[in-house]
């Protein structure tokens, strides 16, 4: 927690002091990071009090702050198209390059891994509709076809259809006592009393808001010092860094052999990006008014996605991966990153 | 069968009566549901006698006379737009709504529901199959290559594949003693004398055509009280309408937790307007000339097939399904059919 | 072997008779197959002297050769449409039409075929990533995105990618003992001695390259012969021309009911032109300078390709296969080389 209040403290004295864009874009990265950690160890330790189901849904609930704010202090700057290639590139480099770099891993140390098909069949299932609730409105809009102009109103019925899908499922995992993401893929030593806790959460949103909001304030200079484009920004730089946390922990349970918990970890991960945080923006941008966020992505984001789905969906669906597997993912990733390089 | 004659009366007097187009339209639509009832039952009594391999034949042949009276009917209407629709809005809402209703009933029933994955990788197989051969005609008329401008002869070639397939599948199904449509999936007393049976077919077969004939007369001016687009009309509307009775038999055997039948009633229904509805309609209307029925139809509803079919092959593949499934098939209809709402 | 030198000698008697161009092409067709067929004699025999490890990889190095210098002489006669076409109609030819033929054949005489599934999902995978690697720098030209404008470094970086699975592939097979192509899959008598095999490799090369040129020569005479488009030359009449050695072998194991190796033999040849000579062939065009070969492709292409991977992942993901399944992949394969009939 020490660490964490360090990183913070650098982003606050690197945004008030004017430092340049890049070590101010970076000590906010891990900020965010540190932040988010933090919130994991929060609600993991209110698990303890709470039982599995309500834990579940805290964690839902506060995991994807971080992510969230910075999307709408994003929006506010006009930053539309870094937001949307963030969120987009979350779910893959989740997808792709973080459950490939597992399967390397794991697979080097460990040979074939194998985890419950189950539960990663359902999560194909569900990225496949985010998926098609991205691509079809998308296609409605470079189509011209009258619901491209109602782009506001689709957009709003997808995401209800995402959330209802969501809630169902997240109902489904608590009654039989499954939570979204497993305690033990993070550790514990002791627990903390619940005031500790619910203290620690709250001041994890407030800090979480204030760095979010120094991180869109550096993100756009540094883009331009990087010399990027918005779109490789978006989908590699701000993805990555976004789910700095969820990434290493995906990494380290596949080290250790445990498969199961990897894959769970980091598809959930992708998972809640697809059918809760975007759905949720685009609710609070229609809500909130102003410049809408829909679905209606460019059509090369939509078929990237499409097609890194797919993939997943193929790999995991046996409940077995190996290293071949894993370079296949990462490979996927970097022709995509590649292809918005000159975005 | 008093209740399916007094349906059919109905349609009669409303039609002659000259009654407003939306009752005539909703008496023929109950008149045709209870027709095509009635002709699945005359030949399951049919099957006493002629054993499952021509029962089967002779189900297929017949069962789906209603829905190919109407497309005939609505072709020669010049109602191009809203066969196409209605054809693959009827494919869609029995692999979406209907089979997502029947998993949602069913797994709140009894949990996670199993049956036979052979069967709907099969029919998961040919469905890619018919994707295929309209997706690929549309692309090309999409992109007017030359092919494009062969159009018909591109969609005859299609329907020829897409029924010797149909053919093949049947053939070896027979051999190996399954029914396409198992017989337990209808409620049965007491077999009817084969001449009974032999006369409702016919009977069916007549009215079937009467009936079919009214209901497009009734379905143009009802489409325009009810203020929707022609797409959404065909869509979803005349799919409904045209399916109800296999709806409701599915809905009904997963409610029971007759998994294994529920699937091969909505899946089958499906694939039947895919490789036997859609092929016989371009070839006949080859036949006769005039307007051209071919599988380039809108790009919108081919993605939205596809993904459709995807979903599906995702969904069944591993012959287990619960209510998030179920919900994520709904879900994926309500935002197929929001998109042609505003069509 | 003594038949192999015949069928080179006649080719090489018609190309320098100034015959006409069918003769010529066939007699070169048939004389590449019997130059195919003797390297992979000759590999096999090295294969008592190497190990299974580097016959593999000498197999997959030489296998290719004779496709690979046609592709070469016919990019540097400018027929870019021709090899593009040849190449994934070769994957075509092999996942779906010998493919299916296999399980037509095999299935009539067996039932069900049962095959290893591990094996042909990890071939799906890197199929689908070396379609990907098609599709969106395809879609990145065709869009006109700015990556669009990098074309060949793009390919290049796709070319890497692919290279690199394959060679991680090729290592973990070799490492669990398993070579590309089982060596049962030719019959054998006794082992040559190793200099006649290098020898016979050595000649089969050169001889490869010279009857690829007097291919090369008579293919575009030829076309127009037989009035057929650039595209669909390339993608049924080379690539079936140039894959005969592999569906013979693959069509008579399936007859065997050995499915496992029928499928391996199938599939790796289809994988091994996705993944080594496309690669192989952009970083030579881009070393050599001139006409550019990438991977945009026309559209058309692309969508057929992935749509038939697609098939083949869902008929082969169970590890069953009967006569419908094999019925289905020729129907693919009949509607989209009528696509191209017209091209």
């Amino acid at each position: 927690m020490a660490a964490s209040a360090g990183l913070v403290g650098l982003a606050a004295a690197l945004h008030f002091a004017g430092a340049g864009s890049l070590p101010s874009f970076a000590a906010c990265a891990l900020a965010l990071g540190a932040v988010a950690h933090l919130i994991g160890e929060a609600t993991d330790h209110l698990g303890n009090y709470l039982g599995p189901a309500a834990t579940g849904i805290v964690q839902s609930a506060v995991g994807n702050l971080p992510e969230l704010f910075v999307a709408i202090f994003a929006l506010q700057a006009g930053l539309v198209v870094v937001v949307q290639a963030s969120l987009i590139g979350s779910i893959l480099s989740n997808a792709l390059l973080v459950l490939g770099i597992s399967f390397v891993v794991g697979g080097a140390r460990h040979g074939v891994l194998t985890f419950e098909r189950q539960a990663s069949r359902m999560i194909a299932t569900l990225l496949l509709l985010a998926v098609c609730a991205l691509v079809l409105p998308t296609l409605a809009h470079e189509l011209h076809l009258p619901a491209g102009e109602h782009e506001q109103s689709l957009s709003v019925v997808c995401a209800i259809v995402l959330l209802v899908v969501f809630l169902v499922q997240t109902r489904v995992m608590l009654v039989h006592g499954q939570r979204t993401v497993p305690s033990e893929a993070r550790g514990r030593l002791r627990a903390w009393p619940p005031a500790l806790a619910v203290g620690v959460l709250t001041l994890c949103g407030v800090v979480a808001a204030l760095v979010s909001d120094w991180f869109v304030d550096a993100l756009g200079p540094a883009i331009e010092t990087m010399g990027l484009s918005q779109a490789f920004a978006g989908l590699v730089v701000v993805a990555i860094a976004g789910n700095a946390v969820e990434n290493v922990v995906g990494i380290r349970l596949a080290a250790q052999g445990k498969a199961d918990l990897a894959v769970s970890v980091v598809l959930n991960s992708a998972l809640q990006v697809a059918v809760v945080l975007i759905p949720v923006l685009i609710l609070i941008s229609f809500a909130l008014g102003g410049a809408p966020f829909t679905l209606a992505v460019p059509p090369i984001l939509a078929v990237a996605l499409f097609a890194s789905v797919l993939v997943v969906t193929v790999v995991t669906v046996d409940g077995r991966a190996d290293i071949v597997d894993g370079v296949a993912l990462i490979g996927l990733y970097v022709i995509i990153a590649s292809i918005f390089w000159w975005g």
